[in-house]
């Protein structure tokens, strides 16, 4: 069957974004230090890691709990010194992959549809995009608060297919994860293609719905593996 | 009395936070309009200087509240196109005016202590600081949010007085606003500098206490009216 759409996940597919964070808390750890927080990096860096697993990513006081849990509690001086440096790391890696643009116009003068299928607060993705640059790309953009489901909740690329105005069969998804993106995309009945990218590159498939009908090492490769595109 | 040591308020003082939060605000709603809310500029602007007068400017959803407004409630990519271009427009601004570092550099030199006074979360403000550059400059920093009182109370200016170690009376007050920065200083027993700039630069003294011992338009000018500094 031609293929008529080509959906993307954000993270870590449309930009590094576990190199990202890794950046980010390294030199926010490192400012603090530098502002006054009398540890070392290392101690530092599995400090913040560890409460963002305890508290969520979206937790908003990462670097209260932090100072708090060093005996620094309520120090502005050295918690503005971590958000700021995190920040502009952040910034700073917010940039597309090296070919994410050049592919996405392809596919664009090609005549396909492209969309982008997300975990996370709908608002919060609309910044990655537009940070990114690609907010006029895309046809359609699903994000699991405004449908209600996560990946791999088939219902979350059902929806996107939906929108877009084709056929599951006639659908492509390009993500890194075999648990969220290409198990969902699987049971969707999409075509389904990996890019082995970021923190979860080293992840198996751990059945048969995480098995990718392709796998790729860079987002350019989908142009030339696909059939018919 | 020999002048010990200088304070300067931040906002408006060390750099030009009205022009920031005009053309932060102005750029938000150009985004806005440009991700598809179909109003005229000037409709936004008002509107989102309406909303930050009504829910303070500590509120974190200024640009979802201006969007249900208009009738487009819940569109994450309005929203997030606002949030994007008012924080880029703010890092813009949020540099020292021209003579801000020659001048602590001067004052520094010459061997007088220097410190901040200032209204609003101490996170926050520190978070200024460091964006600024400043933060390896000031002896002492005074916060609001730290004391439990606000400018124009004396408190906050008897406090930074004790900290940096010398008596009102051998301590200068710069700041851009009468009824704050330069009522509470003067009731402290501090010499009071008016620096004319921002947005309340027009505003008249209406008491006794709101009357600046010195009136400057750029903070350099200390440098030549103080007498002994």
């Amino acid at each position: 069957m031609k293929i008529k759409a080509i959906f993307f996940d954000i993270d870590d597919t449309l930009y590094d974004s576990s190199q990202q964070a890794k950046r980010a808390r390294k030199n926010a750890i490192k400012s603090m230090i530098e502002a006054g927080l009398d540890i070392s990096e290392d101690e530092g860096v599995q400090a913040i890691n560890r409460i963002v697993v305890r508290l969520g990513s979206n937790y908003e006081y990462h670097f209260d709990e932090l100072v708090k849990e060093f005996g620094y509690e309520g120090n502005p001086r050295i918690i503005a010194a971590g958000i700021v440096a995190y920040h502009r790391t952040k910034t700073t890696y917010l940039v597309p992959l090296h070919d994410t643009i050049p592919t996405l116009l392809e596919l664009k003068s090609k005549g396909h549809k492209i969309g982008i299928i997300t975990d996370g607060r709908a608002v919060k993705q609309w910044e990655k995009i537009i940070q990114l640059g690609l907010q006029h790309f895309f046809d359609v953009v699903v994000i699991s608060e405004q449908i209600g489901k996560e990946k791999p909740d088939k219902e979350m690329f059902e929806n996107a297919v939906k929108e877009i105005g084709c056929m599951a069969g006639e659908a492509v998804m390009v993500g890194d994860r075999v648990d969220k993106d290409i198990a969902g995309a699987n049971a969707a009945g999409m075509t389904t293609v990996r890019l082995l990218n970021g923190k979860y590159a080293g992840k198996k498939p751990e059945n048969k719905l995480e098995e990718p009908d392709y796998v790729i090492h860079c987002l350019g490769e989908i142009l030339r593996i696909l059939p018919g595109i």
